[in-house]
Formats: structure tokens, sequence, C-alpha cells
């Protein structure tokens, strides 16, 4: 895995020259592991042209060490961005790359108090993760496990929902059966909502128990060897209703035709438009309340964005959801999610749980 | 509940009065729950001398709706920060307090664009959040369940530690053991560390087995009803040679000092250097990496921070974790960490587990 890193790091070397840069801050930890192995939860990495440096609090610096190979572990004084500076303070004429999204207002002041007036800072936002975009083999076949773990997660977790069971109940043995088959953790708070709390497309599970008519909506997603999967499903229980029936049908519609649509050469804008039509014609846009997916990857939620408008055109090696979902107030929530990787002249559907309405 | 919120953002109104500020914005999650139930993950707070308001996106208006009272809840339109700087454009003479570390530089510049330029954004690190430092007896009575049944799970997870089994395992039972017990989940990822791992005190739990003689750390904590514990134990796996037992001693000795040091009038600063004086005493100060503790509350790292140096005074109210521990390359780690509520004229341990070597 080390010389991975070394070349991830190489690759980015050279982007930052063709940019004119003579290094690049990341402040984001999914982009430290994915450059150095690093898997702490603070600190801050420097990659120029000159080396690697990587700044840490004592709670992590010995890990640092163990993780990585190639780059300066440097342990902070005082604060992370204050050690960071005195490192780059008297290179003169060095223009440094960093990304506005992940450094505070208050981190970027004292980084440039530290290290001087001869730093040049300059926007370069997304710089680091573009290479993360475009997946390689071997991390396209760690994103399918996570995917087809999440899935079996998600079918066991529907013979669960019997009447009288609670949300948290749901979600609890959701994580644990996560860890069970190796996961490392949830790659983010499991949503089981059950009824009309299925109408907030990101609630958190509560004592709320389980009753007859009522729509369930499990949205969950497994860490793997640190990749990330993510998916929904909506289930009934109960027969369902001609209504239920109806929007459950226009948004397996619209679920389809964005994962038809999810192919090399189209742009994400266009992904989620199509969508969008479907559930316009059955005159459900209102419902239809946040954007039609994703990136997936060491986080969970990464570019490329699915969303309107969005120019990202997809390239072989991108993964992403596609999650078109509507949310009727006081009735309830229809979502079906699932992960696509995109390849050259085809597209792989990661999940693979069935789409047709559950009944139970 | 509701007037509890009310109570709160008056108190808060009346901070930002003497301020001479026209209103103050939140990016914290803690603080938005605190301030008016909000529970969603995205989003921003403006409490203002003349209302509050409450933007987000399209996947949180309606829980925002369900969940609050007396304040406008605003659907974003395109990006929150556009949003937000809308609804102040225009109000000439207006100061605006914002907390530099919660404002990335690409938000910031985005907000003050939006607001433009009669808007004054003036630096008010910390002053939502100070509210929260002083928890109420509601709010103590809430960390107190917490504390315990983090105990309870450590105590369980002991329990769990016999030759062979990984730390994954340890893991995952931790956080279903929370979840059956009514934690929403757990507080931070829980550290399972075994032998040589426990010198790295934030390691994450992986597929290592435990062997005879090896020191386990254990670091845990649950959120229960928003409230969130932590806790550590350090666990020996046999009968502990000599200079385990020295070395679990001073830690001891160390956390003892630094839980007797801190009540109300004495700063947070004196508190630390109680722990760090007595590892000192034992020459073990180069392996004490990280501070003694921080405050606990709505997030689990939250002011005051018991570091050396910090000059915040306690009062009653104030909930800290003691923390001390020692880390030695190669060997491994010991920490002792408990919760502890400050109260006028005593000191209230939270965590109820007891503090000896424990030889498995």
């Amino acid at each position: 895995m080390n010389t991975q890193f070394l070349q991830r790091r190489r690759a980015l070397r050279a982007r930052i020259a063709e940019a004119h840069l003579s290094g690049v801050l990341s402040m984001n930890p999914a982009s430290w592991y994915y450059l150095s192995g690093y898997t702490g939860e603070a600190g801050a990495l420097l990659v120029s042209s000159k080396g690697s440096w990587l700044v840490t609090d004592g709670r992590f610096t010995s890990q640092a060490k163990e993780e990585t190979s190639g780059l300066r572990v440097v342990r902070q004084e005082e604060s992370l961005m204050a050690t960071l500076g005195r490192l780059l303070r008297g290179r003169s004429r060095s223009r440094i790359g960093f990304d506005a999204t992940q450094l505070s207002v208050a981190q970027f002041r004292a980084l440039r108090k530290a290290a001087g007036s001869r730093v040049r800072w300059v926007n370069a936002d997304g710089e680091v993760e573009k290479g993360r975009q475009r997946k390689d083999p071997a991390e396209l076949a760690q994103i399918r496990k996570a995917a087809l773990l999440a899935g079996e997660v998600l079918s066991n977790a529907i013979k669960l929902l019997k009447p009288g069971v609670r949300e948290i109940e749901v979600g609890a043995e959701i994580e644990y059966q996560m860890r069970r088959r190796g996961a490392s953790g949830p790659a983010f708070e499991s949503i089981v909502a059950f009824g009309t709390r299925s109408a907030h497309p990101h609630a958190r599970p509560t004592g709320k128990r389980l009753r007859k008519n009522e729509l369930v909506v499990l949205d969950l997603g497994a860490i793997l060897a640190h990749y990330c999967s993510d998916i929904t499903r909506t289930v009934f229980v109960g027969r369902a209703p001609a209504r239920i029936r109806r929007w459950y049908g226009a948004v397996q519609e619209a679920q389809a035709a964005a994962v038809a649509a999810a192919r090399a050469g189209i742009s994400c804008g266009d992904v989620d438009a199509a969508a969008r039509r479907v559930l316009a014609r059955y005159r459900l846009s209102q419902y239809f309340v946040h954007s039609t997916g994703h990136g997936l990857g060491l986080e969970v939620h990464e570019d490329p964005r699915v969303a309107s408008g969005q120019k990202h055109v997809l390239v072989p090696g991108n993964v992403i959801t596609i999650e078109p979902g509507i949310y009727v107030p006081g009735v309830g929530g229809i979502r079906i999610e699932d992960d696509v990787a995109v390849h050259a002249g085809r597209t792989e559907l990661l999940t693979r749980v069935p789409r047709d309405l559950i009944e139970i």
C-alpha cells in the first residue's frame, strides 16, 4: 500500500506544478488517508515540491509515524496553525494552495500570521480531492464490498420490521450487524423512520414503535476498509393503498431513469434532471426536496455532486449514489437509493437489493 | 422544553445587547439544539434582537418546523450562505457577531458578499457557547445518566476481554450495548486498544486479537437524550509486572490529584498542572502527550478545556473530564478518565467505575 500513497502524492505534485504552486495544504482527513495512509482525526497535511509534512498533536504523532512513510511527521507546539505556519515561514516566493471550504476563518488568520508575508496563499478548492474522484480498481473493489455488505444488513433489517419494534432498536441492530460483518462502523447515523417521521428525509431513530399501515424508510451505509457505501429502501407495513403505490412507482421510475442516465460523458446535472423529469410528470416535483445523489468513496458525501445544474461530466471511475425521493408532510416519505460505478461504456450497480415495493 | 429554548435565546439576546451586537450567528449544531431544539445536521441559526431565523435545506426544513417554535425556518435557495446573507441584506448599521472557528473561509466570503457592505461582521468566538458551559439541573441530570450508562457498558466490555477476542468485536459490542440501554449512539468512535496499540492515545479498533500480558485501554462515551459522557479504564491481561504497576499507580495518583483540584474557583490550567506535577515526580512527563481533560455536554469536546495554561476558572455547573495518561512507544498506554461536575463547595464524580488496576 505504501507505494500507492507515494504515487498519489507524486500525481498531486504534478498537478501542483501545473498550477504553478509550490505546495498544497489539505485539512481533510479522508485526503490525508488517500495521500499518506494516516488515519488520525486531527492534523494538517502539506504536500510540496520539496517533500511532505504531516503536522499533528501528541495524541496522534506516534500513530502517524507508524502509518506513513516518506513524509515528515511534526508534532505541533501550541496550535496546529502556528506550527504549520512556522514550517513555511521564510520560504520566500512560495505559493501555497489551500481549500477555502476546509479552513476556518480563525485557522486561516492564524496560519497567515505564523507563515508571514512571504508566503502567498492561493485558492485551490477541491484540488487535492480531484484525484479521489476517479477510483482505481482496488478502490472500486472496496466500495463494491462495502455496498454488498450494506445491502445484506438492510435486507436483514427489513426482517425486524414487525409492528411494535422501535426505530432505535432497528438502528442498533443495523450498526451491530455492520460491525459483525467487518465494517469499522456506519458511514453515517443510520436513518430508520416509521410512518409520518419518514417525511423527514434525515430523521434520526427515536423510541417510536412501528404500527400497521406505515411507511418505513431505511437508509444506511457501512465503512469497510476505509470506503463507504450508502443504500436506501422503503417498505410498507401492510397492503399499500393505491396512492402509496402510485407514488412508489413514480420514485422507482425516477430512480431507474437517473441510473440509466448515469454514463460516462453525461453531466451530473443531466443525471439529476432525468430523475426530476419523471417526478414532474407525476406532479410530485414539490415533494422532491433534495438532490439526486452524491459521490461516494473515502467520504460518504464527496464530489461529484449529482444535483441540478452540476456541470461535472461523469468519467470511468466515478462512483455516485442515485437516490431520488418524495416527502409528503403528515403522510410519509419514499426514497430508493443505489450506488453506481461508472465504467467506459457501461454502468455498474454496486447495491444489489431488489427495488420493487416491499409490503410486509 | 420549548419555554427552555425561548429562555436560552432570551439570555443570549441579553448578552448580545451587552456586546452592542444586533445579532449573532451560530454554525454549531449542538448550539442549534441548545437554543432551539433543532436536531438537523445542516443549517445556520441567527439570533437577533428582532427575532431568530433558522436557515436550512430541503432535507431538514419540515423537521426544523416541527422541532422548533418562536423562530422563522427559512428553506435555503442555492447556497446556505447566499440565503442567509440575503436575509440580512439592507439592514443598515447592523453588527452581527460570528464565530471565526465555525465558519470556513469560503462560507465567510459568500456570506459577506450576499449580505452586502452595510452589515458589519464582528468576531464573537465562543459567545453563543458561553451559556452552555454552566449546566442547569436538568442538563446535569442527563449527563449523570449518560455517565452511569457509559460505566455500565464499560464494566460489561471488560468481561469480554479474553485472549483471542478482537478489538473490533469488543467495539461492536460496546456500541450495541449502549443503544440497547437507550443511548442514541456513541459520543465518539470507541477506543479499544490492545497491547502496544494502546500506546496510541486515539487508536481505532482493528482486527487485532487480545493476548496474555497485554495492556488494554477502553475509552467510550454515550449520547443519551442529546448529552454526552466519556470514560476510560485500563486493564492488564494477566498479572501486571512491577513496572506496569508503578506506571498505573502514577497515573491513578495524577488523576486523583486533578479530580481533587477540580473545584469552583480553581482555573482549568491549575487542574491540568495538578496531574502534570504528579507525573513529573515519577519522571513520566514525556509520556503524557495530551491535555488533562475537556468540557462535556451536548458535545463530547467543548469548553472549558482542561489544559496547560487555561485561564477559565471553574464555576458551579461546569462538567469536565479528567483523563491523564501515559503512552510508552512499543509497550502500551495507561489512561484513567472520569467525568466530574463542579458544584458550589463540592465536586461530583459522575462516572462510578472502580479506578484500581484490573488484572484479568
